[in-house]
């Protein structure tokens, strides 16, 4: 029979343990996180109706979307994102779950991209959301929760970019630009990558700004300096209702997240900051890694009135954002914040004498009880394979008992590392683990 | 604009935060216990070449798999289980990976089921296997990694059931079925499900058994009593090379186990176990619930010794269960195992007076670092409104401060449950929060 290759599609990956336990660390401090400011999770299918998915995120994701034909003949598509299924989800059943609604989500989404510069086409998404607020509670805590998020993460240096679609909506109304203003914004948002003469060239091109008025535009978005010498700068150019009302907003944001104990330098003003997509109506954020701002934004989001209104008549404002889980992980192995193990637990107990099989086991299991993680060797073979084994997996210490050993009730504990050995008491004086094993082992 | 009906795929379903939090709890009870054991996590993309799927879980699963093509015309499909993907994954990685290995894996997994009897399309399965061990240990670890997981999530009454698939090839030799077996173990399968009647009838049938043998074997799988009694009877019928190994490893694991620490009684020897697929080569587990039998097994496996041959010539032999994760959490919600909350936190702090905005923020960021999560409300409605909310969510708490315990540094702490209010210092006398309001925040 001829062999089937074991291989992964095109612009898929598996993650094996020494990148998967990273993982998995990450998405346990979101969702702790998370938790700790009253997000509940929520889970959604990976299958959707093609209906509730196209339309939703322009002409580009319906171009990537995963569709088919199921079982039953029906239209069906993979989620490209989180954000359409809160949507569906919410629309669906708002009156059992009561307003205002914070959820948090974390799964697979899946987009048929061009799989050039590390993308791939299936990636976790780690979302928050807060629907059914208007007040700014909720931005100023969307902002927290981010803060909180790459404190946990183990990040010193990174920083919340915040700006307001009702002040650059505002900016652009004083400019006599409204009309224009989400293709704009669709062109400011590439700023900081295609770089000022490209985005003048396209606001005077395809969307024939005069050359005037395309430079003050990439003028107010290169504004730079404190969050209070920005502030002051816009005030005179914020002109109307709109500008006036997003700059108030931004404002009170910019107080409380300090006020709540943030400090100053990790939350930034930044004109610059637009969002590609169109439906985003306040408070809009991404986040910056201090060490690694090349990789663009690791957290994004903002806020946004009208996303179920596809769905449902009952109009729904939210905010959330959204953590770029597998892009984060690619930055964090970048800047050696990954530890690089292939085992969860810190101790192998080898498998030394055959005639004392359940022995071990009955010793591995109690060092269980006592909370302490521990792998057993599963064959009897000879204890230098054993200690390889151990070596390469990353364990911290080996746990080994021959004959004598289980008749002196000792054992030797070696130290992966510095290569010593020491000998131990298993027990103390009245049948239970002895301490120094258990400090030993936990250490 | 007519609006686009929220609704789920049929056979598919949502996850509402009072379902989510406690299937969130199982899976990180399975990753600890997994953990414990040295068990590292892996992940597979949820798409792989058809070639990769098909044929591999038989005629049944062939038909139920989601197939289409990708962008690149690639026929791509939905894994149905973790078990292929985890065969192409070892045959691809074997170097890189050294073995033993021993991984686990949560993720959803797909099916194009009929949907009757609250089956869905969609479900997570939590599987750990162990691959490149011959030995019995792996075989007795699995039982225990099973015995630890079911005492983690909170039952009591539980039974392992254990059989080995060369004693029944052993039997059935015996009675000269060698050439029938994979055939005869697939209709014993069902045994439990439907009848003696109609398994003695697809023995005598299509299976074409005459009928002295049906009986026996229908005789064989209904031996019931202690494990020892068990092993007694069937020794004398298991004849043969196969038959006495299968024996040999039942009762060395049955030994082993007890010697772990498990109580007798929850590790049961029963030869009716067969399990339907193909693969299994030995020992062979399921796991049946006291209070709830009715539902089937919520955790299988076995030992397959061939699994990763149609990608690689290297002979890799593995053991393993799998949780069925969703049938379990339907099953706990029957049993009224699942707690009725739809918040991940106890407090609620209560936003009363707008002045106080960002005192509100801040004491709450002082609480989650203390290690209390709480949800502050977002808005400045009436008392009655917020208090309400926070019943219907299932908080245990809510703070509340008003400018008079803003000025006095005291705090309101109502007990939702008994309805009950009692004052209490914010801080200590040193600035920290109070150690009373700390404790019974925590309670």
């Amino acid at each position: 029979m001829a062999l089937i290759e074991a291989r992964t599609l095109k612009g898929f990956r598996d993650y094996l343990p020494e990148t998967m336990m990273p993982r998995e660390r990450l998405m346990e401090t979101a969702r702790r996180v998370y938790r700790s400011y009253g997000f509940a999770p929520i889970d959604t299918p990976a299958l959707e109706y093609e209906e509730i998915l196209t339309g939703k995120g322009g002409e580009e994701s319906d171009k990537q979307l995963y569709r088919f034909e199921d079982h039953g003949g029906r239209k069906v598509a993979l989620r490209f994102d989180l954000t359409v299924p809160l949507a569906r989800f919410v629309a669906q059943y708002h009156n059992e779950l009561g307003l205002p609604f914070k959820r948090y989500h974390i799964g697979p989404v899946w987009r048929g991209e061009n799989t050039q510069r590390g993308r791939y086409r299936e990636f976790v998404q780690c979302d928050f959301d807060t629907i059914g607020v208007e007040t700014i509670t909720a931005d100023i805590e969307s902002v927290l929760v981010v803060h909180d998020l790459f404190r946990a993460l183990g990040f010193e240096k990174f920083q919340i970019r915040v700006n307001n679609r009702k002040l650059l909506n505002g900016l652009l109304e004083s400019l006599d630009l409204a009309e224009r203003s989400a293709a704009i914004l669709r062109v400011l948002d590439k700023l900081p990558k295609a770089g000022e003469a490209k985005v003048r060239e396209e606001l005077t091109g395809a969307l024939a700004l005069d050359s005037a008025r395309a430079d003050e535009v990439i003028r107010i978005a290169s504004i730079q300096g404190s969050n209070a010498a920005i502030l002051a700068e816009l005030k005179p150019l914020a002109r109307g209702e709109k500008g006036e009302q997003g700059l108030a907003e931004l404002s009170e944001l910019l107080r409380c997240v300090e006020a709540a104990g943030v400090p100053a330098e990790r939350v930034q003003l930044d004109p610059s900051i637009a969002r590609g997509l169109d439906y985003y109506t306040g408070t809009i954020l991404e986040t910056f890694l201090g060490d690694l701002p090349a990789i663009g934004s690791v957290c994004s989001g903002g806020r946004y009135d009208n996303l179920t209104q596809l769905y449902t008549k009952e109009r729904m404002p939210g905010i959330g954002a959204s953590l770029g889980l597998d892009r984060l992980l690619a930055a964090m192995e970048e800047l050696g914040m990954l530890e690089k193990r292939r085992t969860p637990v810190g101790v192998m107990l080898a498998f030394f004498d055959a005639q004392h099989l359940s022995d071990y086991l009955r010793l591995a299991a109690r060092l269980r009880e006592a909370g302490i993680g521990v792998e057993f060797y599963p064959e009897p073979k000879k204890l230098g394979a054993q200690l390889k084994y151990a070596d390469r997996r990353g364990f911290r210490h080996a746990l080994i008992l021959g004959s004598d050993e289980w008749k002196n009730g000792r054992c030797q504990l070696k130290d992966l590392a510095s290569g010593t050995s020491r000998e131990l008491a298993l027990e103390d004086g009245r049948g239970a683990l002895s301490p120094e094993l258990l400090a030993a082992l936990s250490a």
